[in-house]
């Protein structure tokens, strides 16, 4: 046996193009492999989500007698809402709460397919909604069902650093295209032409097989993903720029997912559903976020109907099933839209004080905050290590923010996300300790 | 680019042993591709996890008014503990529930090293300890940070097949071993040393580079995967045996994972933790069996010190964190033993009666049942076919079981695994209607 250690994805440069194929290994795979009988597999080797290792940092500190405002974590501040609990109350005594099917219960897949016809006017059959452990189980399964080792996907950057990452693991090459403000953060068609086919030119003739050809049709590139509202910029997509993508995917016979996980918290326009341009598409959404039902890792996806059973059977294999008592709360949860409607509006008030305040403070460069519940900040003018930047921040005024190299390799250093997800009252403090914090002088 | 098609499992068998690899494709990739840009990824060809078929089936029929005997599905028919559901109840107004730390909330993983002290009398410190969304989440953290694709681990067949078919879907080959009755269905050192020297043989001069010894040590073989008690045997291992199997794959330079889901329902001998036998070993528990929670999912696993970090970046990309409600209430299933022994106690009881009554009705081929809630039954006097014949019994008697296809592709058409997990009457009424059922007449 030949052991493959040629399948991990590394970083390199595409000729011809402004685009960079790189997946990052800030951390490699640990040299403390004392007492261990063989070194982690090379795989295992992927970036920490940093956010995570964020909030961390910030609860030490808060443990340390610190007043901690948290806008690093990107959470609503509020639990599940009451109906939701109520419901739980309840039936906690008569359901036993064991496995479901592996798709999901199915008065859960039918409430999300009406969903989609109630919001969106899309129909959409209850058998392609497969419920999941939330969006993170419905990203795994996707790529699984989608992606071979050896694969690449395109992924706009910035982005959620997770996909990458996990298909990192899964020894799937992420093709990042960077976006910029002149195109509201988000990728656009002719970016997907021309890394489609700066792919192509990169296959040496003598190599392409005839199975080659076969299996990624005319291109080397298996897929995009995209998601709007994005985090971490929470610019969208607009409608018609959304359909376009999805045309682009489909002329290039690649798969088009759409992470549609801030959906419901929107500010600048409608967000749109990818599934309104064709049931070829894959589509991924959850309760954590509008829902407010993030540690209760429910989520969903919807997926072409010849792909169901591909992946109930991932799902089975993987997960067994999403957890059940997460099933019965999110079916409640579509009960609660004047609660959920209530802690828009308190982001919606966040986010309009932030946009009022940081530019008094020196904050002036924010990335337009369309949905979601975050900003998107330029701080090149005070630093250029977003890392240390924060770190100084959480120490300094107690803000706990994230630096933008979780979700830009390239640029990130230049920027910090600050989550609005809190109250809004611990927002205008926010603004009033960045107002008086020294180091939002320019650098000089 | 070159496709990697080269890297998935195929069947094959290892000359001059009794071994075989293999890994089963009972489903192909689906071929309805009608409507899908392209072919799903080679690799989500896995086979179904066959009993989730089944409960289907099973209820499918319940929905049809039959009254069905559940003996099909691995889970205990209670819900979770008393105890646990008051304290979700508490908690659930004043705990916001969102995201924990990626590896488990503090206080549970504290509670879980506890477990070990008090009940086995090993000292694992809680930062060993990582809280999993149930087991099937420790295993996919545990494949990917041990394994790459290519390569191979051992299995003892029968086994649960989700080992098997997680590990195809991440690209690693099974080594299947299988075992016997005079083994009490468990591998023995003598089967590891077998195989691990044919696949050295097997690794052309050739083709071993220096990388290739170097990342595999001197052998082809990156660990070995066993459960005791065992699904589907029950069958255990005696304690020198773990001892001897966790020392055998240290001198091999090999991973070992003990799957120790159904500690706690054990009927002849005390279960051995394999974290007696060193620090070196992968643990792998849930809160689904003796603490009856299967549906909560949520479970742990103990790793070496040097694989805490790989894990946890694992974890927080592909999962973020368990279910926040699942770690709240596994804290409170410590204290809930008085209502799990009483469960436990019913277990023995149905074992016992099916003991006594399934000879009667002509089923006397009954693997040693030392633990879990599962008979294994050889079939093989009344059918070649388990799974026509589970169909049969389904529909001709209204008891659901599982054929043994799901866990041994090789024997597996001969055995079926009845779970023992409902209740007494049940159980008494399972036997009285296979004592009067026609098909369980010798074949001719």
């Amino acid at each position: 046996m030949r052991i493959r250690d040629d399948i991990h994805p590394r970083a390199c440069l595409i000729p011809g193009t402004s685009i960079t194929l790189a997946v990052s290994m800030t951390e490699p795979p640990s040299t403390t492999t004392l007492g261990l009988p063989r070194p982690p597999a090379q795989r295992s080797a992927v970036p920490a989500f940093i956010v995570m290792d964020v909030i961390s940092a910030a609860a030490r500190r808060e443990a340390a007698g610190a007043d901690v405002i948290h806008m690093e974590v990107g959470q609503p501040g509020t639990g599940a809402p009451k109906i939701v609990r109520e419901a739980v109350k309840r039936l906690i005594d008569t359901d036993t709460l064991g496995y479901s099917e592996g798709l999901g219960r199915p008065a859960l897949r039918e409430r999300i397919a009406r969903y989609y016809k109630d919001l969106h006017g899309v129909t959409v059959g209850p058998e392609r909604v497969i419920v999941t452990t939330g969006s993170s189980a419905a990203f795994v399964l996707a790529f699984l069902a989608l992606f071979d080792a050896g694969d690449r996907v395109i992924l706009p950057s910035p982005g959620y650093p997770c996909y990458r990452h996990i298909l990192s693991a899964l020894g799937v090459e992420s093709l990042i295209v960077e976006t910029g403000p002149e195109q509201r953060w988000m990728p656009t068609p002719d970016q997907i032409d021309r890394t489609v086919l700066a792919q192509r030119r990169n296959i040496p003739k003598g190599k392409r097989t005839a199975a080659d050809v076969e299996r990624v049709g005319q291109v080397g590139v298996a897929g995009m993903l995209v998601a709007s509202p994005s985090n971490p910029t929470g610019t969208m997509l607009e409608p018609h720029r959304l359909e376009a993508l999805v045309q682009t995917c489909r002329n290039w016979r690649m798969w088009f997912i759409s992470d549609e996980i801030y959906h419901g918290l929107t500010y600048t326009m409608p967000a749109a559903t990818a599934l309104a341009y064709g049931d070829d598409v894959i589509v991924i959404n959850s309760f954590s976020k509008y829902y407010s039902m993030t540690g209760w890792r429910i989520g969903w996806m919807v997926v072409p109907p010849g792909l169901v059973r591909t992946i109930e059977r991932l799902a089975q294999n993987l997960y067994i099933c999403a957890p059940a008592i997460a099933q019965a709360a999110a079916l409640a949860a579509f009960d609660a839209n004047d609660e959920l409607q209530a802690n828009c509006a308190v982001y919606r008030a966040n986010r309009d004080l932030l946009l009022a305040e940081l530019p008094k403070a020196g904050l002036t460069e924010i990335v337009p905050a369309d949905g979601a519940f975050y900003l998107y900040v330029d701080v090149s003018r005070f630093t250029d290590d977003a890392r240390a930047f924060t770190q100084l921040m959480l120490e300094e005024t107690g803000i706990a923010a994230t630096p933008g190299v979780d979700f830009d390799d390239a640029r990130g250093a230049r920027f910090v996300r600050f989550s609005y997800s809190g109250k809004t009252e611990s927002m205008a403090e926010a603004a009033r300790r960045l107002a008086g914090w020294s180091r939002l002088q320019p650098k000089s």
